[in-house]
């Protein structure tokens, strides 16, 4: 962190009024999750007009300095290989992937941060152990997040192809978003966030993200509990780095997941979903996002699915 | 196997018979998926009336005799430690899976199974190295696969908990059940058949499913062929053991995927959406399957959703 | 455990005797490696006459009721597979393994057990977080562990193939074997007890060894104290299941490693030495373990190498 | 490769007289391994005479531009938290490697390097398949390799702290050492070949060493085949990049595994067995190399010892 232009002590009142606004019981574990009713579920099935579907997710990637343990897929067997099994011949192969790491499209759960010694909810730090999260682990999601969601897309609003990384996207300018692409967030929805930075990525090549980024400005997860958005996703990590917090590396984390329990989604792929909202003329759509079934995980790799 | 009642001779002509009803053109790689038109993933979305999500698949297994390699999490971070991050500590693990086998929910692709050295559509089996498969990974369905799910459970059916290992469900068998629960299973549905495999697990505990396990009939494929299925899955692998099939261990297999270019959903978990379906006095719903993207990828851990 | 024949408070004052017998000074992490001074590993070289190399370990085992998790070896190239490197082409795997375990050969580190809170020589156990041991970790022993090897063959001395499970060494029949054998366990000697484990596993098949194992009486760890040995090394993991002691399932362990800082080294193979020992006619040699270096590690996967 | 100085006609006419060196017959397997007699082995005992140990490995590497897929050793229980065993606690762990790569310390099986087609004397490269190699594999030393070590030193040679990135050492260079060091290499000898590159990584951080990397010149060979060395080992791979090759990338891997039958030990570390040398004031000594048990495995990490 250089130069930060919020102190701790203003971070610490932020925190807590934005953790006021999330006060779903002691015993609550679904967070933000909670303004996804029925009622609006069942609208958001009607976003589906075009019959049309679109990856949010990107590729499993190869080392780089964004991504220095990469994930891996390895080969068990091989079709054209004589086979052991009668009559046929499999393919088959093994995969190992760090769930969370700054390139992999994948979802935190809300155990994945600690504030002040408690996760979400004031739930102990304690409750994850070497053989998993007791409490707030992704497993508590097995049902799926579907919901409407709204792209907002940032550079399209400044009229560039990315954010440069370090920069910060306001709660002003997500609103000017609304205006500029005629969509209204609002409570319940999934709201994705593009700041470009896999576009800048694909064309660029990789950089060490964890010390230049782009995000969000940390005053914008007011907008989220203001707006009552159930989850966040974005092609960078949501926070901008360096961060501006004093003493605080990535104040969004702890602002989304810790006090407001939503949860985020990081470095999505918004390049296929970009040119079919620009086709379909809206950018709002139903999305299903799917974690795996990982009991006790902090997270998981995922592919949401936009259905226009 | 053990007494096959089907010989070679006539599985090959099933085999062709099936082939001559996936003609989508040489260069197709999506087979039956070409089923879900736009106009009917429109009219699946139409199933979202009751604002209800449900997991179809089950957590993540331990070692088993139907899982002797099983996936692994690993914490790499523990938020109760200190933290080399400012201001925060991190939960964060890291995820080890077979992407097949005989416990975990997964998703074949086209790629996975090879009959006569060529895969689904005469693709050389060659086209799969120790990279990947070049050709019908589990990428060609990056954009998720969605559509109108439909159960058909035989167990209620019949009138029983689970069938038995070994048993088998006919093509007459699958009619009845959708008379039985009023349901009709037309073109571009996302079939799921319930054998009650993983109810006889959880109540039972693990066995050895290689050896003996419930599934469909061969000549089911024919009933796939013919309503035009895009998709089947179930909470077996859907191919019965001891095969029938005199010399193929898997003929549902080389039927479904090699032939028709169905793919395959495997050791799903209906446990939690039967109830749900009697809760809603339907077995239709909006189904959403989205496989992670893994280029080269034989199949993929999945959680599909639907959406009552 | 069933039937324990020591009750809680015998064996913690066992404990603390032998405990009270490795004085190394409180900053000590080597442990009984201190009993291998440079001229008692001058002297074990002698034992090299025959010329002649053997392996103390098994090969990578696969699943089994005594290996839940195995461990995995993965190919990443084929050098039969077009090659990206100009002029040659290369076959290049992966591994995967549990340091622990019931089958494959390792080494335990000095953190590998806890008692009372506490690991070797009153280190406390917080030491080991996530990120691995920060204090004796396999890596202390870095520069192998070289010295004289005595294998004692129990199954020989009793005229029998194999103990069965659940049966016991004591230390009376470890100088039996001595005496039988014809040869003398001394300070810093490199001890391995052949209880014939994996010689019925191989004609058997394998076990729940969990349950049933066998191993050294507790009592026999005031031998090794006594006796000043450096190491102990058996084809069981010296622990005999059930134990014998009320409330502590692994009295050896924790009495070897944890009161006594001997390394144990778990499920190695003494069926190429045995025949090897026969031919030279006798039952020492030197012997050299080399952990693989794993900073923060709780053991290594290890071939030692028996030299005669 | 730039700038090529061998033609590959030249290298073809090298690779045929080095490998008419090595004639151990059709069914050999051991290359020259065969070098090490029991006579040899017996005398090298006879290098004992200070009675240390030196680790000839580096530790588990993290990742860098050197290591872009970096292996990992995570946790599975931390001895601090509740135990599910009776009376004591446990440390374990889990590690996943790369056999092979450009940093870890590790020995290269016979089967690592086709050319041509074939594998070492003759073996067909199709003998490796995605379950490992049938033929050639590392377990083939599972008795591991004991004998007399020496270690020639460029650096101390030339006065200068390490070779720089593509430098070569000729066969001129190595018998210079040896005279410079009193120390002669003969038949069966473990020859180890500093050429600073690991000081170097440590002293001014890792670079991409696939692109430019100290070794041995490929006319050295001849030197290993002459000398009837039985093992090569670097502080790099022992082959210079970019290749003087035209058209072949490691011309020391074809001549050395593929032609000789020298297992090839790269990326080892020499930085504590230089001080313990001049210590002892001589740059021979037994050494031990102790490769895991991976049947069908391309080789292994390893962590050599030198006995002084």
């Amino acid at each position: 962190m250089s130069d930060p232009t919020m102190s701790a002590a203003s971070f610490r009142v932020l925190y807590e009024q934005i953790r006021a606004q999330a006060q779903w019981g002691p015993g609550d574990r679904r967070g933000a999750l909670n303004h996804i009713t029925a009622a609006r579920l069942i609208a958001a099935a009607a976003e589906v007009r075009d019959g049309r579907t679109v990856t949010l997710a990107a590729p499993l990637a190869s080392s780089g300095p964004d991504n220095p343990e990469p994930g891996a897929r390895h080969m068990k067997r091989l079709p054209a290989e004589p086979s052991e099994v009668p009559g046929l011949s499999f393919a088959a192969d093994q995969i190992t992937m760090n769930v969370h790491g700054d390139v992999d499209s994948h979802i935190d759960a809300l155990c994945h941060v600690s504030y002040d010694g408690t996760l979400y909810n004031g739930v102990a730090a304690s409750v994850v152990t070497s053989r998993g999260a007791a409490e707030l682990s992704i497993d508590d999601v097995r049902d799926g997040i579907v919901g409407r969601g709204v792209l907002l897309d940032i550079p399209r609003l400044r009229g560039i192809p990315w954010l440069e990384p370090g920069e910060q996207v306001t709660a002003a300018e997500l609103a000017a978003a609304e205006e500029a692409q005629q969509v209204h967030v609002g409570p319940g929805d999934l709201l994705f966030v593009r700041v470009g930075h896999r576009r800048r990525r694909d064309e660029l090549g990789p950089w060490d993200v964890a010390r230049s980024r782009a995000g969000l400005h940390p005053g914008a997860c007011e907008y989220l509990a203001e707006r009552q958005v159930a989850v966040l996703g974005s092609d960078s990590n949501s926070d901008a780095a360096p961060s501006i917090v004093d003493g605080v590396a990535f104040p969004v984390h702890v602002l989304a997941i810790n006090a407001l329990g939503v949860h985020l989604l990081d470095y999505l792929q918004f390049d296929d979903l970009v040119p079919a909202c620009e086709a379909a003329a809206r950018w709002s759509f139903l999305c299903v996002i799917a974690p795996l079934r990982l009991p006790g995980g902090t997270g998981s790799p995922v592919n949401p699915i936009a259905v226009l």
